[in-house]
Formats: C-alpha cells, structure tokens, sequence
C-alpha cells in the first residue's frame, strides 16, 4: 500500500507544485528486453520512457492509474481480490478513466508492477483461471477466510490433485515438508493422470505439477519455490512441437511479458525430458505432420536466445524441422499404459542424472 | 464386462455358424434424435442401422470393437483407466484395426455405450481434462488408489474448491451429507470464484459448481445426482451470449451427442439465472456487439427444440438479436465486486422461488 500511494503521491506532488505531471518507466518494448545470459532469464534493459499528462491519452492514463490504485488500496484494506476482467468492468463506473478493453487494464496492472515493485498478486488482482494442479509427497499451507489451512498434496487430495491458488506468495501459501527428490511439470492433463494411476510418484518420490498448456504464472512460481526452497530438481515433460518446446522455456527462461519479474517466475535449472524429436526417432511414435505454421515458430526459435545458445536446442529444433513431423506425449501409449511409467521416464530421468 | 462379452460373443457366434457377422445399432444421425417433450431431453428413436463385415470397412469396423473391447476388459481386470486419446494411440499396435483418427476411437466408445447400455466411465475411458469444481457444504467420498477418501467440500478444500473426478457414477462417488438449499452451476471461473471470496455459499446454502464452458460429462452427471438424490433445486448462471444459451441447455436437456444417455446427465428441472437479454436492459449491462456468427446462432436455436417449446426463451432470443448485443457475468462488477451477491444474485433466486 505505501508503495502504490507513493506513486499516487508523486503525482499529487507534481500538481500542487503546479507541474504538469509526469511518469516514468521502463520502456516496455520488445527492443529494450535483453535476454540475461548469466541469469538465464529475459529482464528489462536500461531504456526508460516518460508518460506526461500532457496530451489528452497521457493525462487519461494518469487519471486511470490513480483510480486503479485507489481500487487496490480499497481491496487490500477490505481483504478482497478480483479478477483482471472484473477491474476493466469496474472501470466502467470511472468516466474518463474508464479503460477501452481489457488489454489496456491488464497493461496497466503490470506497469504498477513495474513501478511499485510488488507482484499482482500483492495487488489482488487475479487471472480468470489457474487450473494447475500438483500431486506428490509434499505439505502445503494455504489461506482460506477461515485462515491457513494444510494439505498434503498426496494423502488429503482425491486423484484429481491439489488445486493451486492464483496467490502462491510467502504470507499466503507456505510449502512444508517433503521427501520427494525431484518436480516433474507435465503439459497434458492426460499423462497427469497417467503418472498418478500408475502409481510414479510414489515409486519414484516426484511432485507432480500438471501445466494446463502455457502455465500461469501462480504455477511457474510454484515450480520456482519448490526448486529454491526444498533444493528439488524440476524437470518438464510435454508434447513434441513447437509450442511446446515454448512452455518448457517459459518455465525455464521466463516470459517476455513477465520479463520484469522472471526472477520470481523463471527456473533456469529446469530440465526437458521431451518429447524431442530424437524420441520420435528412436521411439518410433506415431506423428503427424508440421503445419506451417509450425515450421515457422520452429524457425522463430533458432532465433530466439533462450534456445539459440543452447546446443541441444539447436539440434533438437534443427532435426524437427528436418524430419517435418510433431508428437505428443501420450503417443508413448502405442506402447501400452505402462511404457511411459516403466520405461520411457526411468532411462529419461536417468541419462540426466534425476533417478 | 459380461455386457461386453456378450456383444464379443454374438459375433463369435456368427462366424462360428459360417455366416458373415453384423451388429445391429439404433442409427446415430440427426433425423433419428428426438426431443422427448414429455420427459424434456433428447432421446433416440427407432431407426436402427445394421453393420456387416462383408465389406472391409465394415470388417475393419467389426474387428476394431472386438480389439476394443479386449482393451476395455483387460483395463477392468487390472483396474485401470485410460483417456480417449491414449485408446486411439494403444490403437497402433492393433495392425488392421488401427484407428485413423481419434473421432473414430470415440465414435466407437459410443457405440458400444449404447449396444452394451453401460456408460464410458463404466469402460474406465474418461476425457483429457474435466477440470470441474465444487464448492459447498456437502460432503463427498471419491474413490482414491487407497480405498474411498471422504471431503468436506467447504471444509476440506482451498478456495479453488472440490475437483471432480471423471467419473462419479456410484461405485467411484457417493454424495453424502449436506444442509444446502440449491446447487448453482457457474460458466466462468472468476464468478465461481467470486460468489466463494463474497461467502455467497454460507450465506445462502449453495453448493457451487465451475462449469468451465461447455460441461464435461462427469460435471453434468454430478448436477444431475444433486439433484435427484439430494432434492436440491439446480439453477444456472451463465454469459448472455448465444453459446452460453446452449451450456445451459446442455444442463438442462442434454446434447445430441450424448442423447444415448440424456436420462443419466440432465436435470430438466435447471432454471436460468442470466445472464439475459433482459438482464442487460434492466440492468444498463456493458456490452459487446453481436457477430455475425452469433447472430446465426440464436437464429438456430430459434429451431432447436429445447428452447422453441419455451416462451421464456423464444423472447429472450429474439430480445438479444433485436438489440445485438452480448454481455457477460462479470459485467455486474460495474456496480462493484458485492453487487452480484447483494443485489443480482438475491432478486433473481427470489423471484425464481429458489430463496
């Protein structure tokens, strides 16, 4: 709250001091994110812009982020939250600051992330779903209106998983004990629920973390926590295309959108078990055939750091393009139910050292 | 699987006579699916079609339900599951009776829904993702690889609530207790998780449900034994858009797809909250306008049985295609976040007899 009302107050100060007033930030442009190579994460170079109430737009921007921090300060001190999409409806009852879509309002909470430093979820303000779900040995306390509750993620959930908050932050989700040895972040809910039935994480002390396709950032947050605070390996596992190979790095690397916090969101360990385009090979899985449209991301990613520095990447992305054909992860079922479980992620897990 | 066998054991039998095997099945095409009006669901008629191997499609049809069938029996026997997508990949070890596509894998788990008059979930066959939640004072036992768990689904839960298992036929869910009033099942997951974050369940004794767009089996199975075995009246709180029109009616009367089991997923007695045409007139809703192709939509639901026997929604359609525009739940947040559990929520389930 001090640091959105120093904002406000900056602005308040310009005023009585019969400025125009004005704004800075980081330029949140494509040319002023850099891909930190000795971090392994995308963040915001040195390139600053400057927002004046000048013109028309610029002092409707002003006007908006004062109303939207005045919405958050009124939810912090009423313990509320809500969605993204309901702070632009909200908006609506604010007459010229009344945002025009939803991508202005979204826009908007993350430049207060920017300037203040704290999180949207500090802010309250939330996605419309989350959706990721984890399975494993592991305690989790979590806030509830009737104060923290404890879970364990594999006794006191049914097979379906522990659903994971949008709020993952320290005062609000705390992780407890475990004696899982590694995380396994897994794109479909399908080998999700694979991996239970078959009894892996058990056998093989995982915590299973299902992506639900592109994670949000409450679940990239969460891998992030459990590979820093219980010193756990995270590995990824998702279909064999292109977009996939980008929910592996968004875990790994960050996001460009999030580039201003992938310190709290980005596990630059993370390792990709597949599927690579060397499984199709020498698994023989069933495929289909690269549209396009997928020849073209796979093109965009030999030019994209965080898979152009990488040698595995290039070769991997390389022979794909070659071979002209995708797979998914539940293709390992041509093998039986069991083949993902008994073979395929053993000697995976193994060649990397995991198992 | 003595249903099963039976169907296996009838072409046995054929071939074992010398004669060229067929199956006998109602036919599944649109012109033999009737709105049953006494019992407000759809339900197939009498036309039955006939399969025969003396082609080699048809052999090819024949050999593939004994291949699955096989599949099914054998998951039974080791208690194991499977997703659609996994049978249609198990499907490449079967030589000639490899599937070409995953519509034709469910196509057929289908038929033999039907033939054998038992239910997918039966097979132990269930979709990728179900994704569904609950929330509410009613407890619930699933049944877990460690015998039968039991859930408070207020109690022992975050806020994200309950996740439904995909299968909640008897044997695998029992709905035990519960002192609530009415179920409401919920299109978006920022409204579910609003009405839980305002108290709206304790406040009013409401069991929640998170429909996530258009609702899964095991979603609209569970409204309907809420319903039936609890007495709860079940009311449905959408978008007001053309598309939100028919997740309602898909609670409500079933889906043509699935008119082979319409008496076990519908609950014909589900009333409609809103979000209507009504609604955004009477209560200044911010809107989007229609497209085209929502405008056909409502155009053909003008036809579709489930809502041209009702004057309720004959109005309400034609009231939204003569205004052209659309609104969502999460508009109320113009009037702020405690609006539509204050006022929207309260005057439209007293005006439904519900409160």
């Amino acid at each position: 709250m001090s640091s959105l009302t120093s904002i406000v107050g900056g602005i308040y100060d310009q005023l009585d001091a019969g400025d125009v007033p004005v704004m800075e930030l980081p330029l949140r442009s494509k040319k002023n994110i850099e891909f930190d190579t000795q971090h392994s994460v995308w963040t915001y170079g040195d390139l600053r812009t400057t927002r004046t109430s000048k013109t028309v737009q610029g002092a409707q921007m002003m006007l908006r982020t004062i109303y939207t921090a005045d919405f958050i300060n009124e939810m912090i001190r009423e313990g509320k939250s809500s969605t993204l999409r309901e702070m632009y409806y909200i908006s609506e009852g604010w007459e010229h600051a009344k945002f025009n879509s939803q991508d202005e309002s979204n826009l908007l909470a993350e430049d207060l992330e920017i300037v203040s430093r704290c999180m949207r979820e500090d802010f309250k303000l939330r996605p419309e779903e989350s959706g990721a779900h984890v399975y494993g040995n592991v305690d989790v306390s979590t806030m509830t209106k009737k104060g923290m509750k404890k879970f364990n993620c594999m006794d006191d959930v049914a097979e379906t998983g522990f659903a994971v908050p949008y709020n993952v932050e320290r005062e609000n989700f705390e992780i407890g004990g475990t004696d899982a040895k590694f995380v396994m972040a897994i794109e479909t809910g399908g080998m999700f629920a694979r991996l239970i039935e078959n009894g892996f994480p058990e056998r093989h002390g995982a915590i299973l973390v299902h992506l639900s396709g592109q994670p949000a950032r409450s679940t990239r947050r969460l891998i992030k926590r459990l590979n820093e605070e219980k010193g756990l390996p995270v590995t990824v596992f998702t279909d064999g295309d292109p977009w996939s190979f980008r929910i592996f790095a968004s875990v790994a690397y960050g996001a460009i959108k999030t580039a201003h916090i992938s310190e709290y969101l980005a596990t630059p360990t993370a390792q990709f078990i597949g599927i690579t385009a060397s499984d199709i090979l020498n698994y023989k899985l069933p495929t289909d055939k690269l549209s396009d449209k997928d020849i073209g991301a796979l093109t965009a990613e030999l030019s994209d750091p965080r898979f152009s520095n990488d040698e595995f990447w290039v070769n991997e992305i390389q022979a794909m393009k070659e071979m002209k054909e995708k797979s998914e992860q539940q293709a390992l079922a041509k093998y039986g139910l069991d083949f993902v479980t008994d073979s395929y992620l053993p000697e995976k897990l193994g060649d990397m050292g995991v198992l």
